[in-house]
């Protein structure tokens, strides 16, 4: 099946539009290489990248001198004579760490070097986007290894076309149970190498119907046939495995890990999806989880059932990702001692250590679900002998639907940042992650994709500087996201400073804004139960699924401290004391680890309820402050992206009044504590 | 198509199961006829009803000595001959009035009278009703005249064959976009028949998709099938009409009622319907409501819109029935002012006397939603000059989904009896729809029915005797919920005495049991939105739907005086006074007319706060009682019906446990004012 081959939709940040040459164009004349096969795919694309974008933003059609070459003269020239006038020279260089490259300008000529393919496409990419950013190559030396071994997108697509979670359309990936490769999978495959991602699920991680046939003689060749066009990128394939695909493919009635059974259909199963398979780098499993099958129903360990499929999988250089978002999904409300920020804790540190070698767990950010403000998981780091990946999110399911702005790097900064006190010297985030903690390298970070099938590809225009801002961040980890951001904006919006500087001004606190006039002081939910947009204060308040804000007449907040649930316990010192105590914890996760009467007294000088309402209205005064700003530049970007995102807005707009009235109505209504400043509460 | 051929399901009150002949048996040897025409279809179903009931319950074969009824003998018996000896004779008498019928016992002959065929099903019913239910006939000398004219169930089936507010499977009338027509279409109109029903409308009054069609080549000939079925059991054939269907079939850009084309579209329109579909009776028009189109997208107003329609059936001795259900339901929950509560008064009143004399405005029992305590709407006896019809909802949209069991014919009893003051001595709201206060006939009952294709048609089989009672109760007024309640358990479950009375003490304070553990006071909501099934106290406080409760930290309620919304001043006086005033305001309406503190005494002594927790722990306790009555009954009635109903019961008892605990700790979260008896709130 092909669909969307009227290609309509963007080149998001690769349109390659004219661009000021400040000399570039000189270096894209003539492209030679030397040292890597000149067939090899991955080389052709970064090629052909060049090309395009060299012709594109600076007019000049670039010479090609060697064979794989889309515009090569084969007949009459020899590499020899091409490399001899080349200005572009693709190199391999085996003192450039695998991925890397290094970006050198040196008497005239320009060089891309690198120790594999993959590092030199990515090296293209970079030199595209410094010139896509009106940068000078001359004099430039600039040598980048990627800080994270594994850099995923996963997408939580579903066969029938739908996306969970997906507020840019449908799926590019699946229609009417269908596989669809195009040259839309192309143009996927495209952006995200071009910011480092070497590594895609493509379908969702609660795996049913269909999608659980992914892994059968039913879509080998239309599987196989994208996960050829992501290898061509540097991308690694991978698949969401449905852990009881024993009992629905393979009439067994068990899918308990110890049973030979099982494990004997799983060998032959994956000799079988490696083989028609071959780009396939392993899969990622959601267990025991909301309803998903898993190893608990047999009375086995997570790890004994990530094990069985990772010493299975292993003689293919498979891995096994597995999920540790496992909690009670059916929790009383009326149980204030079960809490679900201690489970994926307790659910997984007990058998640290027992996972393979080729099994890594990856965790959400935040102990909870992707809230505007958690903290952050004590797994990380916590587990000393495990691998590990960090778990963000991008589709915007509790901060905005794509509807609302909301830049979503300074988060995931915060996060890489964070001291988890695991190991003197290398207890970030960042450090567990990219394996520089505990010296392995089945480790990296994930990110839920944003993606659909809209024509921009995120529904709002502005929600790809996350889909771009993830993959570079997780390619270098020390990028600001500032300059992230800037990198975006003049990639894909203008480089006209005036649109640089009211973009930015208008994205880097969208995450504070967002914040402001929804849940206060990392309390999280009050949204719509199951859309998850927009305020219902009591939403979850009363329901099975652990996420409670406690509030009463008095106060709000959860005791998780030492004499609360405990879950302060679970991270090393300082950070256990710091956020025991109230006066030490952090006031923006307050509410989070703590039950606080309306009428304590901020460091702000505030009462906890006058930080509600003002902030409240604060975070309406800034989205249309962000409104008024985003007006300003109507003409100086593309008509159809203003107006798109204008729309945007005033749902923005709306959205953040509801938010405003209904937790300040709320508020006052149960604190009988009327706000200072006498504004329209209701 | 047909489905469900393989009988699948039960015959509900019309079991005819084996009864104690207590000496009816002997009035049943042999049927005659005298005075009817003997090819009537609706005399063939009466007949072979009591064939059918008096093998079925007394043993007896009945022999039926004239033309037309399946057991005639035809040779060699006359009409003269037959009636010599029968012992059940039917009897044309133009004394009773039109769809009355008399049942006279003299000499050792039963009379079953009636001026047409209609009163004569009604008296053959009423008669097998009589030995289901172990009555002595002897001596019997009854005349019954139905109370209002027109008798309605409206049925909220979608051609796709789902059901809105359906608790009890999906349609039996429709499937797949198409009409169904089978042995379940004629057990349908035998039941409904048997109660006195003498009107249906089988589609939803959203009239979407395909329904609109059903005006149509496309569907006349299935549906002119179905109509035929149902004349035969006396049973008006109705249908919910698309008021746009001008658009959406006609292909006019318009459907303003004042339009010349939209009228002359109509009339080539119903001049074919009516030919098409002989047993039609006319049509229900939901406009204006709910986002379904109506006369005010065109400036116009309900009379111009229910008037056109009107005049133009009017030759084929249609009528229109005008939904009054027009509200604002995009309201802004910070809007205090406006008042969902007045909307069908504000936006009918006015108009009254201007409505033609086919058209009859279609008026919910409150001015709400069918929640389970609402005033009376003062519409009913406030128009003075228009035809009134009563709908009440006998789907549990709100009252438990027919997972709980709530008897309703207490509550229509209460609305038939409420005094509206609208005219000295004919005054009760039965008056109005019976027609006795304005002396019009097109008057009557409808409700929403309860039905889908589930086996015991449903699906709690409790709920059939609301299904049952509502038809009772619309023939004759001044029948008691208990004497309904005893019929139905008579007819349906056990005539064993023990039976009889435990499921009377089950159902007949369910009502109130339900009201005890769910929204407090006649407040009503305070449900899961979009569902309705469960509590959410807040779920509908800050929604677009205008339904609020106000609750703060001092008190709750909607203040409707006239300090308030106003809406008691549309109650005739003494009403609105008694309304207006919170010391006469009936206490089980109190939140629905006024803002109460939490502190307020009530006339029981109790605080409004006591009395909410107290009323919650009561309901629950009520519900366990309920449960432990059912379980007395296990060997009594029919194992399949005793463990089905078991089963809801479990869910009854799980639902109102979460409604207690939800409200309990929400309004002592909010009013911190403590439990006097110190159970568990949470």
């Amino acid at each position: 099946m092909v669909t969307g081959m009227d290609n309509k939709w963007t080149q998001l940040w690769l349109k390659y539009e004219a661009k000021k040459a400040n000399g570039n164009d000189k270096y894209f004349k003539s492209i030679s290489c030397q040292g890597f096969d000149y067939n090899n795919k991955i080389l052709k694309n970064a090629v052909d990248e060049l090309i395009k974008g060299a012709k594109g933003m600076l007019g000049v059609t670039a010479e090609c001198g060697f064979t794989g070459c889309q515009t090569a003269e084969e007949s009459g020239s020899t590499v020899k004579d091409s490399l001899l006038k080349a200005t572009l020279i693709l190199e391999k260089d085996e003192t450039v760490a695998a991925e890397g490259y290094r970006l050198l300008e040196k008497d005239g000529c320009l060089y891309i070097k690198a120790s594999d393919e993959k590092g030199l496409l990515y090296g293209a990419f970079a030199l595209l986007r410094a010139v896509a950013c009106e940068k000078t190559v001359r004099g430039m030396d600039k040598t980048v290894i990627p800080d994270n071994p594994l850099r995923m997108y996963n997408h939580w697509d579903n066969m029938d076309n739908s996306i969970e979670r997906g507020y840019s359309g449908d799926s590019f990936f699946f229609e009417n149970n269908e596989v669809v490769v195009n040259e839309r999978t192309r143009d996927y495959a495209r952006f995200v190498a071009s910011i480092g991602i070497n590594g895609v699920v493509i379908n969702n991680v609660n795996v049913k119907n269909c999608a659980t046939w992914l892994i059968t003689d039913r879509y080998f060749e239309k599987v196989a046939e994208m996960a050829e066009i992501f290898a061509e990128y540097g991308i690694k394939f991978f698949l969401s495995l449905n852990y009881a695909a024993t009992i629905e493919l393979g009439g067994i009635d068990s899918a308990d890990p110890l049973d030979e059974r099982v494990i004997g259909w799983w060998k032959q199963k994956m000799a079988e999806v490696f083989d028609r398979i071959p780009n396939l780098g392993g899969f990622l499993v959601k267990a025991d989880s909301e309803g998903r099958p898993g190893p608990f129903t047999y009375g086995r360990t997570q790890a004994d059932g990530a094990n069985m499929l990772a010493d299975i999988v292993k003689p293919y250089g498979g891995i096994i990702i597995w999920r540790c978002f496992v909690y009670n999904c059916t929790q009383d409300w009326r149980d204030y001692k079960t809490d679900r920020a201690r489970a994926g804790y307790d659910n997984f540190i007990k058998m640290d250590g027992d996972y393979h070698d080729n099994v890594i767990l990856q965790i959400k950010n935040g102990p909870m679900d992707f809230q505007i403000r958690e903290p952050i998981s004590p797994l990380l780091g916590g587990l000393k002998k495990t691998n590990q990946m960090l778990e963000v999110q991008i589709a915007q399911e509790y901060t905005g639907h794509q509807i609302d702005v909301c830049y979503l790097i300074p988060m995931f900064k915060e996060i890489l940042d964070f001291k988890t006190y695991c190991k003197e010297g290398a207890d970030t985030v960042a450090d567990v992650i990219s394996g520089r903690t505990l010296g392995n390298k089945n480790t990296g970070i994930a990110a839920v994709c944003n993606t659909g099938n809209d024509n921009n590809w995120t529904g709002n225009d502005l929600a790809a500087a996350n889909f771009y801002g993830f993959g570079r961040l997780a390619f270098t980890t020390a990028l600001s996201a500032e300059e992230i951001l800037d990198e975006w904006i003049r990639m894909t919006l203008s480089t006209d400073e005036d649109v640089v500087g009211t973009v930015k001004e208008i994205m880097l606190p969208s995450r504070e804004v967002y914040e402001n006039y929804t849940s206060p002081l990392g309390i999280g939910w009050m949204v719509t139960p199951h859309t998850h947009y927009g305020c219902s204060v009591d939403g979850y308040e009363y329901s099975r699924w652990g996420t409670y804000h406690r509030a009463d007449h008095l106060g709000i907040g959860v005791d998780r401290s030492d004499k609360g649930t405990g879950y302060a316990q679970q991270y090393f010192e300082p950070n256990a004391s710091i956020y025991n105590n109230i006066e030490s914890c952090p006031e923006n996760l307050l509410l989070f680890f703590h039950h606080v009467p309306y009428t304590y007294m901020l460091k702000t000088g505030k009462t906890l309820i006058q930080h509600i309402y003002d902030s409240h209205f604060e975070g309406v005064m800034q989205v249309e402050e962000m409104i008024a700003k985003w007006k300003s530049l109507k003409g100086k970007i593309a008509d159809e992206v203003y107006e798109l995102v204008e729309k945007r807005f005033d749902l923005q707009l709306y959205n953040a009044k509801e938010w405003r009235d209904q937790v300040n109505s709320y508020f006052w209504r149960k604190s009988g504590i009327a706000d200072e400043k006498k504004r329209a509460i209701y």
